[in-house]
């Protein structure tokens, strides 16, 4: 690690200009949250593999900024040459740089790398020292790296319309009309999921991700997929200009922007490919709008502007454009995208049935294996386990081993394409460790007196799936059982919400704190974000958190999003809860103020552990949330269910009651004898 | 009231430069929200009374902007030559005036009585179409309007410290601290309360506000006092004189804002007052600071700017200040003054009190007489009235005249000084009229079958307090009874809240609204303000809204905050429940992420009417906290009753009690034969 340091310094220092500091983001080239391995790169130079962090090196020091999912994870990776800079606590990292860099300062970056919304933020911190953000021409990082993993020729993959829902040439339109609408002749595309959407492909370039390394640019007469050539076969590459969609090489995307600045890249792409068809002896289908004229409403709103999203384009491709002919503002296709069409909705429903069936096949099968070879209480009995060193070494159930049987139940359903991110498998004090990834070596092995978290999920092709449990097979102490209450009382009452359009997740966020907040407790992660359909398991725009965002997207009828409070004591153990749900029209009673009112329905189905909860604590209300959702995950997932597994399910699902907490009232009138 | 349309447009038309447009705001020269009788242009011009409102006239057409709380009420009160626009529903006056009106319109206000922030929104607005924003010389709404009251020359009175809790010196030395954090050398103070606050003084020249027309200046070494001279006895002069503040005249502060720009103020104060000193042979106290050295550390820190609220200075003496020397932020008095102090926070919970036995007697007077003279069922009884024609027309109760016995029995406690508002007393369908003002010759008549609201509050010499209450005299329908009860848990929920410091009132604003936005239900306004020590009602900084506002200062320990959700159903009826509640440190048994976490204590004391409740949809929680809280109310209120008002309170608080609601489940080991 170090001679990586002392490498980056002496390319710093012959840089031209000369580079006070490095900026490593943990991005792409696609601002993409997970990336393929040759792009880990600030993985590399500070050692910390978590999925979010920004390295900044001097020529002195060495600083790594994460949130707090990761302070833990950080603290044990980075090596003394770091200093861990503590998002939300520490200052941030423009502020940073702007206060302690001298006067005048350089910062280099890979401009590829960063957005335009965050290389703008930082400008704008560096010009009260008259600092300067210095883009890079080639990436310092990649220089020094010596067995940098080589890219991956993987295909691309045409997304049927009965998985997608809605077809490419629909999709077109629709953007389209939004460009006119926005005065802009083009757009350029660069999130991964974006083009994957927009196009209906699917890939595996990035794990976890089934998107392809490409961008897009989209005018108003042409659809470019930029991306290596070799991954596309000649059949999809017949089925996608066949709509209308050129392919382009991906080193490409800058020239043409450049093109497509100066209003010359429409033309030129469309005259080629009439061209080319004609040449062919073909005649132009209808489907494609290669010759179709543009109506006169359209010629009369067909604008200057060229639309770039702010928070997801490359500060590179930016740089081309002339700044007065940029429309800078969160692309249409965010929204899009996060508005399920009636086909994703069922296919979500379908791939979280099935989930859940893996789910709760992978907990039957746990609760026998902690019983036999652990002498486990198990996951019902509330008692203090028996004899905690029966089991053998050859049946050694550990965070890694355990997650890869639930993989395996998974694997067995329909549909399964894979995980849709690292599987967070963790046991005590592990849990606490927001994001902890464990690795095969060095994790822990399950223990009868300790909690277990798991947050998981996988890629089918009709929808991602994401899904958190915490559970205890010996017994839990009054505090566990007490926070884990807490938790699920949240993560009831922001699925229980009712509101109306126009409301932002943020508005939502405090209903899955205030039974935590009121023990002094709280979580230092967001609530939920948005699921997508064969895509990213984190999703935009809507998102529930107290961080405002901008734009900040109200929730929509077909949105998803999870609902995922937790508690984490460090050193101790972590607990969340986390469901997908779907946004709906509520249906009430009343309609004040005309706006229409919004409610949730959770898709997930996997039982919660009654013998983690504090029943005292729960309400009525509560208490029948939870038997009515116990009652459709036994119902739903029954077809799924083996003898066995459906015995524990109707266990694990049986009704809970309670005197109605503490504060139950004894009815005057009522006409009993208590014996 | 055409004629006083033609006639500002003559005004306008002759005004140099010429108007298309004149903007008539509500606010007073110190953008009070109570305002005195000659204050009220906008209601002199537009006949609409409401407490919140802008009107706009341009040659063709008069427009009046206001908010959800008074729609009702402005369609009342507008005639034909004026249209309604509802903010949050109509485009905001800034973005019609910029779509509406042509380009380079001029558009006139008196540059008074509008805040720096407020003409900066409308100047950007005017920016796209090269429209724009002319101060008047003189007010042409004081030019029309023949039968303008004329001033009132009210005394300026000392507010003593056994209520202000901290001396005018100390205040002056943290806000001259804060003046140097700023980099300030002084700061402009035009909001009324903020003169109040940091003087220490009173007065009676706005209605329910007890505060003088003036202004201050306060550098790091004058105190100054802009008010009418005519109401400052020479004993109030002395005394403010002692502790180093210079009164000046009213209309001194503009020439003194000239001197302030140009550093010279400061000196030349100074040196007058140490002249007028020495003259006198007098020798200058230790407690005046006119003589003190400033510290070097003063000195190194004395800063270049001046210190303007952009919220509630006005924009004519901001314009005479050169911009790049302004530090355009909210006063640091906003938050001194919300941060109560000791004295003042024992002072408002023994002025609530007080007021809370009023109300109390007020409802056992009116139930009395409901029974009596309308043959009402009354408070308690829930069925349908028996006769209600038996009254008499001698004993009429109406809005007025039962509002009026409010006023005496609050009158009757001590420390009395008058009410902090009009008081809304509404009957039925006038409840639904948010800010309803009943007057007496058409006001409603009390109804057995009607709800009845009323909020109100009063100035005390200890404290302002603010209390609503909803009842019911006859039978309430289940819809009024299920709205009461939403409304009630809202109530309840934001009541109990904990949560860490930092946490916005934005934030918690949804706690009182869920248990409506469940049913479709929702009202149209803020959640809670800030309420003054024997100052406004109205208080901020810190406020409980869906509004986002800037800034958004945490809510903190030792602030007050109104707790007051609603539901009003226009054409039948409205309900609104309001405590006054403190900031206190929550004491939580945990403290994560080491931020400290606050909760609220009630300090209003007042019965809810049980017969309103549906205690089916009340958790346990709920109950137990109605029927705590009832109990504290009989307790603390029960040294002011006589022997058949606290027969009437005890009832009145009784507890109450359920089955735990609709969804009670039957334990299934309890012991229990049901006969």
């Amino acid at each position: 690690m170090a001679e990586v340091l002392a490498a980056l310094r002496s390319l710093m220092a012959a840089h031209s200009p000369h580079l006070d500091a490095l900026i490593v983001p943990s991005e792409d080239y696609h601002q993409s949250e997970f990336v393929s391995e040759r792009d880990k790169r600030r993985a590399f130079v500070s050692g910390f593999t978590g999925s979010q962090g920004l390295a900044l090196i001097t020529k002195v020091e060495a600083r790594l900024w994460t949130d707090g999912r990761y302070f833990l994870q950080a603290e044990q990776q980075l090596s003394d040459q770091w200093k861990l800079m503590r998002i939300g606590e520490d200052p941030a990292v423009d502020v940073w740089m702007a206060d302690n860099l001298p006067r005048g300062a350089a910062v280099g970056v890979d401009p590829w790398c960063v957005s335009v919304a965050t290389a703008e933020k930082w400008e704008h911190a560096f010009a009260k020292k008259q600092q300067k953000l210095v883009q890079t021409t080639t990436n310092l990082v990649d220089k020094v790296w010596k067995n940098r993993p080589a890219a991956k020729i993987n295909p691309v993959i045409v997304h049927p319309l009965e998985f997608a829902g809605r077809s490419v040439a629909e999709k077109l339109k629709n953007l389209r009309g939004q460009l006119a609408n926005g005065s802009a002749h083009g757009i350029i595309i660069t999130a991964l999921d974006e083009v994957a959407w927009l196009y209906n492909i699917r890939g595996s370039d990035v794990p976890y991700c089934p998107v392809v390394h490409a961008y897009a640019i989209v005018t108003s007469n042409s659809a470019l997929l930029y991306v290596d050539k070799k991954k596309v076969s000649s059949q999809v590459k017949s089925s996608l200009e066949e709509i209308g969609v050129e392919v382009r090489d991906y080193g490409a995307v800058s020239s043409d922007v450049v093109l497509l600045a100066s209003n010359r890249l429409g033309t030129l792409s469309a005259l080629k490919k009439f061209h080319e068809v004609l040449k062919d002896g073909g005649i132009v289908s209808g489907e494609t709008d290669i010759n179709r004229k543009p109506t006169s409403e359209e010629e009369e709103k067909k604008g200057e502007l060229i639309w770039v999203d702010p928070g997801s384009c490359c500060y590179a491709l930016y740089s081309i454009l002339d700044i007065d002919k940029v429309l800078l503002q969160q692309s249409p296709l965010a929204l899009a995208k996060a508005l399920k069409n009636p086909v994703e909705l069922e296919g979500l429903k379908n791939a979280h049935i099935r989930d859940g069936a893996a789910v709760v096949q992978f907990l039957a099968w746990l609760d026998k294996q902690m019983k036999e070879s652990y002498g486990a209480p198990g996951y019902f009995a509330e008692v203090v386990g028996a004899n905690k060193t029966k089991h053998q070494e050859t049946i050694k159930l550990t965070e890694v081993t355990v997650s890869d049987k639930l993989e395996g139940f998974r694997a067995s359903k329909e549909h399964f394409r894979g995980l849709s991110f690292p599987t967070i498998s963790s046991v005590g004090p592990n849990a606490a460790i927001i994001h902890y990834l464990p690795q095969a070596e060095t994790c822990a092995e399950l223990d009868l007196d300790s909690i277990y978290l798991f947050d998981s999920g996988a890629q089918y092709l009709d929808g991602t799936t994401d899904i958190t449990r915490t559970v205890h097979f010996g017994k839990p102490s009054a505090h566990e059982k007490a926070c884990y209450t807490a938790v699920l009382k949240g993560h009831i009452a922001l699925g229980n919400a009712g509101f109306p359009n126009g409301t932002i997740g943020q508005t939502l966020d405090i209903l899955a704190r205030i039974p935590l907040w009121k023990d002094g407790l709280d979580y230092r992660h967001g609530t939920g974000h948005g699921v997508g359909s064969y895509l990213y398991v984190h999703e935009g725009p809507q998102v529930i958190s107290f961080r405002p965002r901008t734009p900040n997207v109200p929730l929509q009828a077909s949105m998803t999003i999870t609902d995922e409070p937790g508690y984490y004591e460090d050193g101790n153990f972590g607990i969340r809860l986390e469901n997908v749900l779907i946004v709906k029209e509520a249906g009430t009673k009343f309609n004040f103020g005309n706006k229409g009112y919004l409610s949730f329905e959770h898709i997930t189905w996997a039982p919660y552990q009654s013998k983690l909860i504090e029943l005292s604590l729960l309400t009525p209300e509560e208490i029948e949330w939870l038997n009515s959702y116990h009652a459709k995950c036994r119902d739903i997932l029954a077809p799924f269910m083996n003898e066995n597994e459906m015995a524990w399910l109707k266990k694990a699902t049986e009704p809970v009651s309670a005197y109605g907490g503490g504060t139950w009232v004894f009815p005057r009138m009522w006409p009993c004898i208590i014996l």
